[in-house]
């Protein structure tokens, strides 16, 4: 893993979105199109035997590397996204947020019991979303759910990989800034 | 072009977002497994001996295959958010939308002079927020622009087409419904 290649690339914004909070900003690990091939090895590497037949994307970044270990992987890719923005009839689960509270929704014809499935996320913070996110998919009973993220977020009061130590989950690397 | 495979795959939601609108629903393109490497290749057909240094997705769905289209080309991501989602520094536009007015983002640092960008989004309607990204990433000056929709829209009322008429663009497909 290079990590110092993430690490150098990924941006600090302190005090966002509100004072105190370090953002961790992704947008630039993306636009760097070494890292964004990296992260997509990284990732593959840890999947690419799992029979993985749909990867799950978290609205909106967690987008970007689902979509594209989907198509790498030739699975579908499947959105979850915030409350009003999918068409058709969904599934919905509420969680809180690390700055409030949240809805998500996943079209309730996305996946079926036959499928093997990926949740990713870009970063693990509380976690709250991600266990909505795992508690959706649970509900259409697939053969296996396994998730990533890009990376977790170690700060004092964030305990995400705490709080999803029960779920299949790999994460590539752990920030502590 | 598997122009039937799209079609046959695409969902037609009536009244939504309000009465009388056809909406076209790609999760169930992007879902496809079979779809989602049909409408990558057909994209990398088109782009694969351009240059492109950078994609820029337009959020959300443009998120989807504008990544992966990036990581396949091995060039880098860019998001073009909704106002308030980007942390750093940004350059927003405005413009009209079909049910009313919104505004995007771009990072100020995300493009640069040497850049050769495809601006990528899953559906043209109006071509609104399309000729929004396209003033944005203009003003970077990058040395080239392209821009691709997995389709257009071509109903009446809709003049999308005609509206991005000026800009070097792409289509995979056409809808008349």
């Amino acid at each position: 893993m290079k990590e110092d290649l993430i690490l150098k690339n990924l941006r600090n914004i302190p005090d966002y979105p509100k004072p105190g909070i370090q953002f961790q900003d992704v947008s630039t690990l993306f636009k760097n199109a070494e890292c964004l091939q990296e992260i997509k090895n990284e990732i593959i590497e840890l999947y690419r035997d799992k029979g993985i037949t749909k990867v799950v994307g978290l609205e909106s970044r967690g987008f970007v590397l689902g979509a594209i270990v989907a198509a790498e992987l030739g699975a579908g890719f499947v959105m979850c996204r915030k409350p009003g923005k999918l068409p058709g009839m969904t599934r919905k689960a509420s969680y809180q947020k690390e700055y409030g509270y949240d809805n998500i929704e996943i079209h309730d014809d996305a996946i079926t019991s036959d499928d093997v499935v990926l949740i990713h996320d870009d970063l693990l913070a509380t976690g709250g979303s991600m266990r909505a996110a795992h508690n959706l998919v649970e509900s259409f009973h697939p053969k296996k759910i396994y998730v990533n993220f890009i990376m977790e977020l170690c700060m004092e009061g964030l305990k995400g990989g705490e709080a999803l130590a029960d779920l299949d989950i790999t994460t590539l690397i752990k920030i502590h800034r």
